[in-house]
This record gives structure tokens, C-alpha cells and sequence, in this order.
């Protein structure tokens, strides 16, 4: 008898690190060929399946696949597409069975964050009661950190470990040009309602690495007086100061600060230019040249600076879904846990779906510090293991060397269906 | 008889690599110490000089000084201050030569770009004048690329290999997530007159990273209906659009773009955003959504991501510089000549000042594609080697480990100078 087909697929906003959770998938379901047959992938995550745009990941060779490992972005292609609940959405959801019946498909591996945990739960809910056997495991990634019971997200460490270097980097810049230029420095950082990335900036300053930094985060309601006399402060202590913004910074009525009233060229309210909008305050209120910098993509696509400790989480992950799936679990994640601090040790440990779905992990209040504007050392102690080591991809010509796949794909057998 | 002592000081925007010349200065120096006793830095660059605050760089041990090839920024500050004409200034100009007379410093070394190559020109013809003999030899530095007489500028390098990166991540990224989201990746580059970090932005497409890139250079001025269909056909031919937009980018009538009629929160014309303003262009003209990245100050201090061949040059100008001077000549910068392109070979000439200063190098127009969006295969090739190899620095606990010098101040023998 032929072993059953799996799927995979990604899911929401790429990482640095998700084709390494792919290739641990795709590596350890070719290491089980008597109980997995090919791995389909989903061309353009979820609606790959729902269209029946499945990639037959089996004709790429063993190279390929693991030249994922250092490659940033989704091989096969991800999106934005939320299934709704399964009352209201019961036709997708069906569909999806349809064709995993249809490909003779018997796992069904999800990478993404809540949104996906919470499709994968609802799919396993359904293969049930349809009758149609499918064992249902999250992979998990986010760059927001934000996933419930996981002790950290495959994702983060590699944006965390871009956004510290990137800080340090550009305050030994700005140092340098205080004297008589630039006195300010603000990156704006992804993150916009939980505060993970906006607290690894802080990492950039340590004991060795006396940078003066004031953060603002989505947890924190904006405080003009208290941030602009911290700064104040800082640079007259140090001749300048570092500011990390979150995108999601909210004002004292949860309103977006980046919606504080400035319009574009077109007339549409300005969103998502929090980090300017804090740099000309200062320049306001206090008359220091600022340069600010808006990091967006490139924070979450920056392999070449990848945390080795991500890195093969996320791969461990991977593999982790696939193995167990072959025991028979159903509707989980592999979650990370942190066995010991000092050395950093962590194992992987299912955690069931229904706990993973619509819950959301925000910073501890005690990650931050009093004033609200740095990170505490419980939050450092936290965030250090999670952007050590490097792992740098190859290189060629000077520039890194990262691979496309020739995502074949696999005949349809199905009528065609709108999404 | 005690041999005489030298000064080296960092001047305008810093870079990658700029202490790495430092590195080459100071350890080719202490190579001579029967010709030059100590080198003397400026603090905060020609200030340090005009207000005697000279920093005593053999208070530093070897390995610290050996740590600056590895470390950005620039170690012992630097300034944005250009001195006027000899004839409007002279004196400052009298005062440089006082301080040096103080201090015995017979040798002027001067870490920057054209304005510091016309300054260190005037102060060697008015040390002849004034009969105190000072040997002044600049050591080039730029992102910007743009000097004259030499191939290349030590710290585009790095800058060029950091943006082509940087692309070609985000492109992996964007082609991602293209399907239901975002289309149009925007990354805003440095280059205010010249277009040399806007054509690297070009190196993250290549004969086997086929990414659809448009880029607008400061020397094409913007034609909206060209750029938008190019735009529009990438979008069509790859289903995504990677757009490389320099801060200098003019419309026809030679205004910056991004003074195109927005007003910030505070009334201000807003400036610097033309990444930005591209980036609504093509949402309000074809519909798309969008990101966009400014690197700003991550672009030229990315020290993670420096170019081996960048900071082989980098240190070979700054050792250069020192074996001129100890040659005896004066008024003169080592420049970058090309020896072969196939493979790469270079080596270093002595170009006089007066041909350095007050010239800039353009990009010329055949760099430029006919249509004005593109580089050619001429540019491509010029570019290549500039890129090559990977110089990454030392990690700790995951993040680099960059050196602060003690920059021990040397006694003052003058009256106080007001700049």
C-alpha cells in the first residue's frame, strides 16, 4: 500500500528563518518514505490548497532542499488569507478535505503563527467529523514572538539579533557625529502589539557597550514629558541618544501615535511612521538634528545576520511536526521550552492547538523597566540565549547565495474553486 | 633627537570602515618610530585640532588598535566643519599650523572626502608659507563614492555591498508574500548627488537572482509615466517590484523630490522622504500595496556586512598614507587604480590634492540603462569586485564585538581657541 501524502505550507508575514522550518519538514518526511509519500506544498500558503496549486516539493533535489536552511522568504510562496470560523466558512474548510482526499494527503503541516493555529485546529476539528483522517501539527513562526505556551517563536531571534546589531552599529555612528551633527538616532522596528522586537534593541547596550537608549513600546502609553526628559538627559550624559519605536506605539487613548494627525501627499492620515514622527518631536522640543532609520523588511528577511539559536530552532521544529505526526499526535505545536538559563538549553514539547489558537503572549510588565522607556535584566536575561551564534549563508559573487526552488507542480484532479 | 610627531583626524559622515584606515595609520606609524614618535588624533575630527583637544593614540594598546579594523563608526569622532577659503579664514588655517608647531607634528593625515581633500590641500601650501613644514596626505573615505582620480572610494564597498543585500532579501521576502499582499518594496538609499549607492541597489539582480528592480538615480531626472510603467510591466512579468530610490532624486526641474509639496506634523516641507513619496506613487497610480525601508545610517555603519575588498583598501590607504609621508612627499592621497578587472587586481598611486580637491565624480551615462531605470552591464561590471568577500567581525554573546578606545587627552600648551 502507498504511504499517505503530506501537506505544507506557509503562512501570514516570512521570516529569515521559515524555509528552515520547510526543509526540517521536508528532510525528516524523506527520512519516513514507508509512512510519508511526497510532501506537497502549498503555492501561496492556504490558497494553494484551497485552489488546489499544490507544489510536488519531491523534484527538488536533497541540495535544494537543504539550501533552504539559508535562505530568507517562503520558498513556496505564503499570504495573507485568514480562514473565518468554520460555521460561517464551512465550504473552505471543506474544500481543504476535498483535496487532501483528493492527493490522498494525511498530514497537514501549518507554519505560521495564531491565525494558523487556530485554521489547523479548526481543520482537525473537521477532518473528524467528515470522516476523512488528517493529523494536524503547527509549525511554529512569528516574528512578533506573540505565540501562547512556546517560550519563544522560531522567527524572533534572527530579527532580534538584526535589530541589536543594527542599533550598536548605528550609535557607534552616531557618536562619532554629535559633536557637530547628528545627535539623534531612531530605528522604527516591526512589533505592533507586542513589544519583542522593540525590547531586543535593547540588547545593543550592555555592560561593555555603554550606548544611551530610550525605547518606545506598544505596551507603554506615549509620555511626552517623561520620554523627552529621558532623552534630554541621555544626551547630555553621553552627547547623544539611540531610540528604538515600535510601529504599534499607542498615545494615552489607544490611538496609533503614527495617526497623530499628519497627512500624506494624498491626503490619507500617515500610518506607520512612528519612528519620524518621534525624530522630528525631538528636533521640536528639544533642537537636535535626528537621522531615523525604518528597518521593515529587511529585518525579518536579514539572513546573512541570522541567530544560529533560531536557526535551528526553527529547522528542530520542523522536523519535530513531522515526527510527531508519525506518533499519531493530532491538533499540536511543537512549543519550545527553556530548560536551563545559564548554560541556554531548551527542548521541544507538544503543546495541544486549542491552547496555541487566539491567545496572544505579551511582554511582562516586568520586562520593562519603571519609567517605561528600557528593558529590564529579567527581560535580558530573557532575550540573550535567543540571538546567540551566527550562521551565515554562503556566498557568491560577493553577495549571499540563496536558492529558488522550481516549485513543480502537481496535476489538478479537481474542478476549479473561488476563493 | 626626538622624531616628530604626527596627526590624524576623521572628517564628515562615517563609515564601516573608516578606523580601519585609522588601524593602517597608527600601525604603519608605530612601524617607524625612528621617524614618527606619536600619532595624535583629533577628537571630533579638524575641532580636535583647532581647539588642541589632540587624543594620544599610543596610550592604546596593540590590540585595541587592531580591534579598529573591525569596528565602525569613527573612533575618535568626527565632524561635520569645513574650513573656508585661506584667504576668508586664514585664521584657522594659522591656528592648525600653531597647534602642530605645539606639538611637533610634522605629519597631517586627513580621513575623508572632497571637502577634506581641499582642506588638507590649503594647509600644506600655507604650511610652506608660514615655513613650519607639514606633510599633508589625505586618506579617502565615502560612501558617496564620488572622488576624483581614484577607481573607488574606501567605505563605498561596504555601503554597496550592504544596500545589494539588503535587496535581494527584502526581494525574497516581497516575492513571498506578492500573491495576496504586498507587490512593491521601496528601499531609500544614501546619495545625494551621485548615484553610486543607488546603482549597487542594482547588484541584488543577477544572472541567477532574477529580481524585478527599478531604480532612480539622483542623475535621471523623474519621469513619472516611464518609471510607472516599468513599475507596472515588473509587476506583470513577476507579480512583484523591488524599487531602489536615492534621497537625491530630482524632478525635471531640478527640485528634490522629496520636497514635492509634503508638509509635516509640524508644518515643515518634509524632506528626506523619497522612498516614501515612490512608494504612495505607486499605490495611488497603480494600486498597490506597499513597504518600504529607509537604511539611512544602518547602510554605512553595517560593519556585519563590510566588504573584504572594501577593508583591504580601507587599511592599505591609511598605511599608504604614512609611507608617502615618510617618503616625503606632500599634498598628495593614495587613489585606487584597477589593474585588472578579470580578476580583480588594484593598487595604490599617489594622486595630487589639487586634482582631488573640489571634483566630483559622477556616474558616467553609460552606467545607466537607456530608459534610466536600470544599471548596465558596464556598471554591473565596475561594481562586482567592490562587493567581494566577506570580512565578518568578531561575536559576542551573539552580537559583534566592537572596541571603544580610551582616547586619552593630551596635555594642552595653547590659549583657548573659540571656533
Amino acid at each position: 500500500m502507498k504511504p499517505a501524502n503530506a501537506f505544507y505550507a506557509q503562512s501570514g508575514g516570512v521570516t529569515a528563518v521559515i524555509n528552515a522550518s520547510a526543509c526540517g519538514v521536508i528532510e525528516t518526511a524523506r527520512k519516513h518514505k514507508t509512512r510519508i509519500g511526497k510532501v506537497y506544498a502549498g503555492r501561496n500558503g492556504i490558497i494553494g490548497a484551497l485552489t488546489e496549486d499544490l507544489i510536488d516539493t519531491s523534484k527538488e533535489p536533497a541540495k535544494a532542499i537543504a539550501a533552504l536552511k539559508h535562505t530568507p522568504g517562503g520558498a513556496f510562496g505564503s499570504c495573507r488569507y485568514k480562514l473565518k470560523g468554520l460555521e460561517e466558512n464551512r465550504v473552505q474548510y471543506e474544500r481543504l478535505i476535498e483535496v487532501f482526499r483528493a492527493h490522498d494527503i494525511a498530514y497537514f503541516f501549518y507554519n505560521g503563527g495564531n491565525d494558523s493555529a487556530d485554521t489547523c485546529y479548526k481543520v482537525s476539528q473537521l477532518s473528524q467529523k467528515l470522516n476523512y483522517p488528517v493529523l494536524c501539527v503547527q509549525v511554529p513562526k512569528t516574528v512578533d514572538n506573540d505565540l501562547a505556551v512556546t517560550d519563544n517563536c522560531p522567527g524572533f531571534g534572527s530579527v532580534a539579533k538584526y535589530v541589536a546589531t543594527s542599533m550598536r552599529e548605528a550609535a557607534f555612528d552616531v557618536e562619532s557625529m554629535a559633536k557637530t551633527s547628528t545627535k539623534i538616532f531612531v530605528m522604527e522596528v516591526m512589533g505592533r502589539h507586542a513589544g519583542w522586537i522593540t525590547a531586543a534593541v535593547g540588547l545593543a547596550a550592555d555592560r561593555d557597550n555603554d550606548i544611551p537608549l530610550a525605547l518606545l513600546f506598544p505596551e507603554v502609553a506615549f509620555d511626552e514629558a517623561g520620554f523627552l526628559a529621558k532623552v534630554d538627559a541621555l544626551v547630555k550624559s553621553h552627547g547623544y541618544c539611540c531610540i528604538g519605536v515600535s510601529e504599534g506605539l499607542r498615545t494615552a487613548d489607544g490611538k496609533f501615535f503614527s495617526e497623530s494627525g499628519l497627512k500624506d501627499a494624498f491626503g490619507h492620515s500617515q500610518l506607520g511612521g512612528a519612528g519620524e514622527l518621534i525624530a522630528k518631536l525631538v528636533r521640536e522640543k528639544l533642537g537636535h538634528k535626528y537621522h531615523w532609520a525604518l528597518a521593515d523588511y529587511l529585518q525579518r528577511s536579514a539572513r546573512h545576520i541570522a541567530s544560529r539559536t533560531d536557526l535551528d530552532q526553527s529547522y528542530a521544529v520542523g522536523k519535530a511536526a513531522v515526527e510527531y505526526a508519525l506518533k499519531g499526535m493530532n491538533a499540536v505545536m511543537p512549543a519550545i521550552r527553556r530548560v536551563s538559563q545559564k548554560p541556554y538549553r531548551w527542548k521541544l514539547e507538544p503543546a495541544p492547538l486549542s491552547q496555541v489558537a487566539n491567545a496572544e503572549k505579551m511582554m511582562p510588565r516586568d520586562f520593562i523597566s519603571a519609567d517605561g522607556l528600557q528593558i529590564t535584566e529579567k527581560c535580558r536575561a530573557y532575550l540573550a540565549p535567543l540571538v546567540q551564534g551566527e550562521a551565515p549563508p554562503p556566498f557568491r559573487n560577493g553577495l549571499p547565495d540563496y536558492v529558488r526552488l522550481k516549485n513543480a507542480p502537481v496535476r489538478k484532479k479537481l474542478p476549479e474553486f473561488k476563493i
